[in-house]
């Protein structure tokens, strides 16, 4: 099998209900953070607003949020990012009737079947479902990705429980797979507490055994990493030379930590504002081509809400978004796989074995 | 049965072994927000510090916190809140040798079965247990914390998806049951849904049909909040009579709404900055003699994280805090219930059921 | 809210691809428990036949079974009931084009949204699903079905393992909501296990604490029920007088009792069996109007493969059978209620508190 | 890392203790079927019984069974196999008071941490337990037994609805890992379909397309096989070259396929009773030195009630037995592993990558 993106057919917009379409209707916001009544919200799937005669396709989209026009073209915003003024595309019809058109089936190959008859395929994804060819076809994307695409990789802190996973996503970013990380507090500390003490929460990260004394080394190693001030100069100065955080400051690829209520510490680099870390977290997704959610609900459902299912490229071509989510319980895939585009996946089970599948997957020394 | 709160012994510090113990080491902290090296850091028991040649208990406490030494008491202190200089408690033993005592037995009756004995009694909670002796208990519990506590219910936003369980839980709060609520911007934003929309999600929250564009309502909802303002004028000016924020606000219970990466909007009064969210929760679970946890992982292990096993009421007596965990997941509720603490709980159920038992046990008309 | 029973509305059988239909194919089974090459397989739908010029109804249905034309009438066998020469209707269309109609939607209104449209409404049951409406039509249902129909329990053993809950079984049987029990060896060990000793494993039902040498008490149990030689002649001897075996032997409200190999003992009266269960099972779901099911999944699974979506009446009417599945596992709930069925409903949920609502909602004194 | 059995250390009967206790109490079954009244019931441990002044190890052993005198040793039998006149031994102390010894340490190391103390290492498995130590045990054992011991491995149907599995699995039996397989009827069924529609359920196991009629095909499989007579002989007839029967047969490798009320069909050769059924699987358990129960509640429980923690090898020693529980739900593994003996492990994962993991462990070529 060799990997291949499907071709995106855009809308042909001389058909007579583009033609005869309605310029869309863009009404000023009254106040800052306030959209006007009856705004548009977008879906993930491609848009096009006719403006000045013209099919504008929103670029970097996502769903729930609204086209603003700007300057000749629409960019989609959150609601908080809105300001008094910005003038707003409003309509909820997605049929061109109201100069707004959803696109929902440019991915389809002419004549075969639609998304919509294919949806049986995708949905009810259990502890019962065969996963195999989900994996040899994610190996096949992940080597396409490498050298042409964005891997966005969001991970809840299993990873760093286990020495055996922990490695294994090491060598995925030592590798080049990894484009950025978005994660929590817990992620980097339990990693770092891996570095510093070979435990996890206490508990030796290979043979399972508590420490003594183990309860206090997540917190001795967020305390170390703030006397020192920043995770880059607590790898330095403690010589650290494995794991998660150590293979990104080493690699340098980006990641994103975003602070949550559950959080000791913090580390320093934490966000602790949750929307900027939206921001943050949305400057990785908008670039992204891929993106892997593994054992977090939090982080895992907060990227699902930002991840349109498509993506235009620097060359203006539009091509697919993948999108996995990965968790051993069938209630987190469901709610986040089931997004009615076909490059959604879900896939339950054990992070830890799917991490040293994808690793083996891919012939990297573990 | 007539609820009883358990006796405290305090300990007997003319024992030879307190009288023997050093004093307590006292070390300033290098810089803000990071701990001397060999800092105690406290569990959810009552602590004693020897200062001065008194011991001193830390009235408010929390697990993984550290003791600061200041104008002749202790005040727990999360890592972030310290400042250089600040003058912190060390040492990691637990048993009066370095001036510190950790007293983890004194709500046992003279001569009973210690916590340790009955610790099979509250493990291995799961969907086989048998809770009804729970509720009775619950029951019993909330009335006497009607006239004598502070109970603080933390919240996820599974209530307001139903039409019977956001009225039960409105008729809790409007019967005093309620002493203050931390839950997200979900749960506010649903329940205003439902009274604006009837729906939560789009969906009706008494039938189950999906309205059409019913995926606007919730952000109708908070784009509507944003322009009045706040919550409370939102309320006003929509003449919303009905659901759980409408029953908080008329009540003047307060309520803490954490941020999170995963909302929309958000709300206004909605803490963006997670670890400002952790200081106003903290000070409801400071004055909290039950806490109880519902259908949310995130604010559950949140505010488990900062609830201690005791409180030092106003007349000075030291009374068990309640600890109640309920999830539909074992998983959740073993997580969290699993605090060594005989007052902690743990039910394993629908949160909707669970929530109309407790209106029917307390005899509210639903 | 008044219950009502949906009408049922036959095929028009003028139609004329129903007159043109060509008489269905018999063929005879080759050997004992042999169904013929090409035979067809049966749905929970009721299914029409076109022998001798007429349209037979297979009057008790069940899915995966095959139809047998004998004495002027269609009966639906289990594979392995089948006899050599038993006469089989082959072919696997559903439309009336091999004399073969599967009526899926004998029981929408005319006009109104046909069962594929309003499937949203009935899928994806969760822990976040809104169910109080779905209690509300249960009350009201239970109470019909009390004075018309025969309602089928199929229950786990959790029931018995709180005091509470087998209390509110009991009252539900003495009031004449059961006409039936379908359970296994556990359930009626453990319930008599609560009757002798007022445990369950060695728990007390309401106090949980673990007796000492309980995990005799279920072993002693079935060595007396072996003893006296029956339920009934153990429930005598032993002067009990409460508990759901006593209930139903107390009010003569038969039940099946399959054995599995997870068994110890089994009681006396257990089926050892598992075809000849499957049969005393179907004996009671053939006359089923209602099926509950809650908290096995074996007996669950089973009952469900063998529940049609109607039946016929013993006036000749044609009536909707309701099918519930009660679970705590949506993984469960799911595999059970999904249908097809507008009949058939989950609800996730610990049935310990549904058991509760249930006899509340009915006004059961428990 | 070599795997080494431990040794096991007999009670040192020479001790007073033992010298001077009674002789066991041996009373006469009263009936077939039925122990007298004070029977003692066995555990997984060693247990001995003083008869005719010699501490006899019951060779044999399960719980919840009884031990037999009969011919100068002790046998364990369930209760249904009783036989009226059977001499049962009574007693309910495990201290060697009443002649009845059980011996719960036997493996332990002299002067290391006991069972009880190493409780917590092998408790609350879960989703976040780090597995791979369990893993590289595992494969070193696998290596070791099949050399010296005999490994049972007890399947639900999941296995077979993914090609890769399918075949991961027959590897390790056509390399000499499998000694004998306790399944049902399903994963024979989804077995042989797949080998002759490449489906499970009517799903493609490689592609999880759904193939047209397919949910016929499961039950032409059945069907077919009926119609052959046996499992071997539908292989011979239908020229069957892959999967797990056809690994079963060729290599034969005995198997137990237990019928339940849940099975369609059932094929030829699956065991209608289930307590012979029982028998047939202890059969095989008693010659266990290893067993891996994955992904089926039912045949799991089963199996783990008639597993003891130890046998006596032919040449007199006692060993160790492995017992292994992989499941998704942390319910499930925790209910099978919590067995009180170091020799137990429970997995929380999917199946199908734990099979994947396996057989590449072994480096098997899959």
């Amino acid at each position: 099998m060799t990997f291949r993106l499907k071709h995106y057919h855009a809308p042909n917009f001389n058909e007579a209900r583009f033609q005869a379409a309605p310029e869309a209707t863009l009404v000023p916001c009254p106040k800052d953070a306030v959209a006007p009544e009856g705004y548009h919200a977008t879906s993930i799937f491609p848009e096009y607003f006719k403006i000045g005669g013209t099919w504008l396709l929103a670029a970097e989209s996502r769903m729930d949020s609204v086209p603003v026009y700007e300057d000749g073209s629409v960019s989609i915003r959150e609601f908080r990012r809105l300001k008094q003024g910005d003038l707003v595309v409003c309509g909820r019809t997605e049929d061109a009737s109201e100069g707004i058109y959803v696109h929902t089936n440019g991915f389809d190959e002419p004549g075969a079947a639609s998304d919509a008859d294919s949806f049986a395929f995708r949905t009810g994804r259990s502890r019962e479902t065969a996963f195999s060819r989900d994996y040899d076809e994610l190996y096949e994307l992940l080597r396409h990705e490498r050298e042409h695409g964005y891997v966005v990789w969001v991970m809840g802190p299993a990873f760093t429980f286990n020495g055996f996973s922990r490695r294994a996503f090491a060598r995925l970013i030592h590798n080049g797979y990894v484009d950025a990380v978005l994660a929590g507090n817990a992620l980097a500390t339990h990693d770092l507490e891996g570095a510093l003490f070979h435990t996890a929460l206490g508990q030796d990260i290979d043979t399972q055994e508590n420490r003594p004394m183990g309860h206090y080394h997540h917190m001795d190693t967020i305390n170390k990493a703030r006397y020192y001030g920043s995770i880059r100069k607590l790898i330095e100065a403690e010589h650290i030379d494995n794991g998660i955080m150590h293979a990104l400051e080493t690699n340098h690829v980006p990641y994103v930590l975003a602070g949550s209520i559950r959080d000791d510490g913090p580390l320093p680099g934490v966000y602790r504002n949750a929307y900027e870390a939206q921001d943050a977290m949305r400057a990785h997704v908008s670039r992204a081509t891929t993106v892997i959610c593994m054992a977090t609900t939090l982080h895992s459902i907060a990227t699902g809400n930002m991840t349109p299912s498509f993506r235009v490229m620097p060359d203006g071509t539009v091509r697919q978004v993948y999108f996995y989510c990965v968790d051993i319980a069938e209630f987190a895939v469901n709610k986040l796989a089931d997004r009615g585009s076909l490059a959604s996946r879900g896939i339950v089970t054990n992070v830890q074995d799917f991490i040293a599948h994808v690793a083996r997957g891919l012939d990297l020394d573990v």
